[in-house]
């Protein structure tokens, strides 16, 4: 190494010692003849003092040099308590700039005011804040701890292709032409879910891989084109199995990490009573302000708005004296979110109701309604009517804008919890909104509940899929399912979602052909490795700890990716060419 | 989980113990109202008996069943001393169908005869056997241990995009449609080596990763498309500092997996030396057969042949008594090369020599031509003339093949070393043979060595790069350099290649861009995982070691990719459209 120590490892103990340093001018101080310089590396910082100015007169921001000097203890009254190498600094007999810096587009020290589309642009400088090379250490140590977990638990850790299968119902597949048989496409795999069943088909029991994955989707606000899940599958195992192995992991990682000890088991919660408590599958359950079911409560409304399958409630502490321009402002969010409006009565100081809604009311609804719902004297009460799934949605979305707005969330609260039993299916819905037939809500492999195992298809509608997520703080970290591993089971799957045998086989052929073949009883779950580092990182956006992250429509302002390819490109890769019809 | 035990872990102690297990039916034997079978799980496997048959009349080969019994000791003579479970036996009571297997397509005992295709196609099958499912878990534990290497020293692991920029010289590049951003595309990268340098732009100092790479190239023997490289960078460091961990990790993994203790330090050579005793870069060190130049032996050669600017020989021990048909197989084998032929004489027992070439030779020449090369009587000694590189090129493969027909190498050696002072510049060659200027052997971000820095541009054909590549067996299993990190010796490179700042920009215009500001020296390497891997599972092909690998055409049998892909897609993914002119 072309330096003898880091910068942030000097202590008291070296005074005395002559050290080699390299690393970056971080900041400059000129004191009358005396520089002294913050020299910064990987390790931390430590001052450096000129003591003749023409050794520093061209050192500027961010050049990287090399240091030869003598550690002292810094003169009493100069020490900086705040920083580990406070009590000393080196004294500069040599400088060698070993590279020059343009002026930066932007300051390392101090964050405010940059945009993201800079910090992308220049995302190597960017990294070197402490703050965000401090996400990157944070993440390698979270990849280290996860392996460490999982080789602990006997888990074989194997990489699955990333050139594989188009599907055709892969519409959100990444195609990649390929040059040696022109005509004919790899797809990028949206998860290695197909090859991991194929692992426990193999006998390996207990596989697990840092996958990376790829989704050409519309980018929402926080996703990325490709991102990565830690995929596990293990053979031979039940819910309960796989849920303790999830907790075992995360747990080890937030109590690396962050010192905090998960409850253990974390509680579960069935998806019906997320949905009926939180209008949510991913509940944040950090704050209260639950749905109120109010369906039967108003079964003889005289409100028209109210006569419907489902109505529901949620309050707003203090949301009675919201503004005129506050309460419209609630109409457009709803309205942006497809629905009609957000009825509201707001409960005033002396127990009435006012706001539009209430006078729509029969009496003796406008009398126990505050009761009802659980509202106080200056809360605000809203209400969502309709289809049931539709309105619980509506609310439980209000319900985390109301926690944001009223400041009802403690950050500082980690509230994990499984969601499970899901249903199996739900309707899959046409163009007019007419149901026109079932639909998986996680994959056609998802094996139901045991007690749903004979007669699942005889009642789609309330048949329980053997899955669970593992939610935290409102958001999904992880999610998986005990899949089918009988092939007559998976044929009453596709029946009811109406799959025939053909599409089955062109979808998903190798893999029933795989079961053929004696396939263990298997389940398994995949982090959103991410994510998981965004929470542990304290990050708000996943692209905080992805090194080279893309801006939500895909684009790397770094590299300019994706761009135009030539017409040579284009040709070489064989996009345009037609397909041998007898394949290989 | 439902069994209790695995299968492998049954001992002499377990002796009365009710237990459960889950398997495969690995073997059935039918002794008169007793059946037993071999129950296998990933853990081994284990008698158990039947006592009654109709517990067992249907359980066939690789039957996943759930069996509960009592473990007792074997009846005395009955032991199976070769299976860490052959002291005991399980008494099944009951016995469940977990899945039941059709017909095998192969045996899964027993492994010959079964072609390269079909184990493919059934890969999880083909891993069901012992030996492919046992090199799974070692590339496991070497990764494994590859990440404790890496972050005893510090290393922090950071993922790198797979969807990144296409490079206009970037032939070998596979091409990803954007449908976001229809007509733009992305390029799968060869490597992470833009990335790992801005890494060390960004200050991060040490950095790792189990990278996957991408390149769409013919495949020759043993290629595949993707592949996996342990890729590693670290600032401040000097040849040696690479070269000390890079002998660190290989050092764990060869004495942690296969008990082998390296030499420390492993040998170095130069390029230089490696190509003129060995004519190869990756010279196979475990047997002798040094080639011997004799360009100055033939200086005054009547034998037009030789009157080369190089000549060199190679001795084939006992090679005098190779049939006429053997001695014509060298001049096909020569041809297929690309050679005229391949001369040879043979050294017969009285010392005279024999074969076509000897009676061309001067009296002088020929007698003591067998003392120069250090030919015995018996032997056959070949030889190439010509350019010096091609002729060498000639000579280290015929050594190769001389090694494997007289069964020179020690299969159970390992020779690792170190091939270091590679010159930075070869030769452009156009098409008709012609130079046209200077091409880097590594690639353009490549130091010189130290003693090269002012000057290489001055002496392309000589100067050395500041590069080493690890070699072990003949194969080189890792490869890196110092790189250039100051912009006017970057320039100076580029001027040698002939590449315009247009054409540079244009290239690595963000890596230039980023080199503005403060880089600091820093070096890497990368190992070839796949190959390691091999090496370390005693594999004959990276295949052996993928879990699902493509054939040599970059065919998938088991999933059937790559395939033509449906009009839909097509437009959906953006194939066709033409990209906006404006970028984004």
């Amino acid at each position: 190494m072309i330096r003898t120590h880091e910068a942030g490892s000097l202590r008291r103990e070296h005074a005395g010692t002559q050290v080699v340093l390299a690393g970056w001018v971080a900041r400059r101080r000129d004191h009358g003849g005396v520089v002294f310089i913050d020299l910064r590396d990987a390790s931390g910082s430590a001052q450096v003092v000129f003591r003749e100015e023409d050794h520093a007169h061209d050192l500027r921001s961010e050049y990287c040099v090399k240091v030869v000097g003598e550690v002292r203890v810094r003169p009493e009254g100069n020490e900086n308590p705040d920083l580990p190498t406070g009590e000393i600094e080196v004294v500069a007999s040599t400088v060698e700039v070993l590279s020059e810096s343009a002026p930066l587009p932007f300051p390392i020290e101090g964050s405010t005011g940059v945009s993201e589309e800079a910090r992308l642009k220049y995302r190597y400088l960017d990294i070197r804040r402490s703050q965000v090379a401090e996400a990157m250490r944070i993440r390698s140590k979270a990849t280290y701890i996860a392996n460490e977990v999982m080789n602990d638990h006997g888990f074989v850790y194997v990489e699955t292709p990333t050139l594989t299968r188009s599907t055709p119902e892969g519409a959100r597949d990444f195609l990649v032409p390929v040059r040696l048989q022109p005509g004919s496409w790899y797809a990028l795999p949206q998860s290695p879910q197909l090859f991991k069943q194929l692992l426990m088909v193999s006998g390996l029991e207990r596989y697990y891989q840092l996958a990376r994955c790829f989704r050409d989707e519309d980018l929402r606000a926080d996703r990325q084109p490709e991102f990565t899940q830690i995929d596990i599958e293990m053979s031979f195992a039940d819910q309960d199995d796989v849920i303790a192995l999830g907790e075992a992991l995360i747990g080890r990682l937030w109590k690396d990490i962050l010192g905090y000890e998960l409850p253990s088991p974390l509680p579960r919660m069935t998806y019906a009573e997320a949905m009926a408590r939180y209008g949510s599958d991913k509940p944040d359950v950090r704050f209260g302000c639950e749905l109120v079911e109010m369906t039967d409560y108003f079964a003889d409304t005289p409100f028209r708005v109210f006569q419907a399958p489902y109505v529901g409630a949620v309050v707003m502490p203090g949301g009675a004296s919201q503004t005129r321009k506050e309460l419209d402002g609630w109409q457009d969010w709803a309205k942006s979110r497809g629905a009609r409006g957000l009825a509201y009565v707001l409960v005033q100081e002396d127990g009435e109701l006012g706001g539009p809604v209430a006078k729509n009311l029969s009496e003796a609804e406008r009398a126990g309604l505050a009761a009802r719902v659980g509202a106080s004297p200056g809360d605000a009460v809203f209400f969502a009517a309709g289809a049931k799934i539709a309105s619980r949605d509506l609310l439980g979305a209000a319900r985390l804008e109301i926690g944001r707005r009223c400041g009802l969330i403690d950050e500082s609260q980690w509230a994990f919890l499984w969601i499970v039993d899901a249903p199996m299916f739900e309707p899959a819905i046409n163009e007019k909104g007419e149901q026109v037939g079932w639909t998986v809500v996680h994959h056609p492999f998802t094996g139901p509940k045991p007690e749903w195992a004979d007669n699942f298809q005889d009642h789609p509608e309330e048949a329980l899929a053997y899955a669970y997520d593992m939610v935290c703080n409102g958001m999904e970290i992880g999610g998986g399912s005990i899949r089918i591993h009988r092939a007559e089971m998976q044929q009453r799957v596709f029946e009811v979602l109406g799959i025939e045998k053909e599409e089955a086989e062109s979808k998903f052929g190798f893999l029933l052909e795989a079961f053929k073949y004696g396939p263990p009883p298997h389940g398994g779950i995949a982090y959103g490795w991410d994510r998981v580092c965004m929470l542990l990182t304290g990050g708000e956006s996943i692209r905080d700890v992805i090194a080279f992250p893309k801006t939500a429509s895909g684009f790397d302002p770094l590299t300019g990716a994706p761009t135009p390819i030539t017409g040579d490109q284009r040709k070489e890769a064989g996009v345009d060419a037609t397909p041998k019809p007898t394949g290989v």
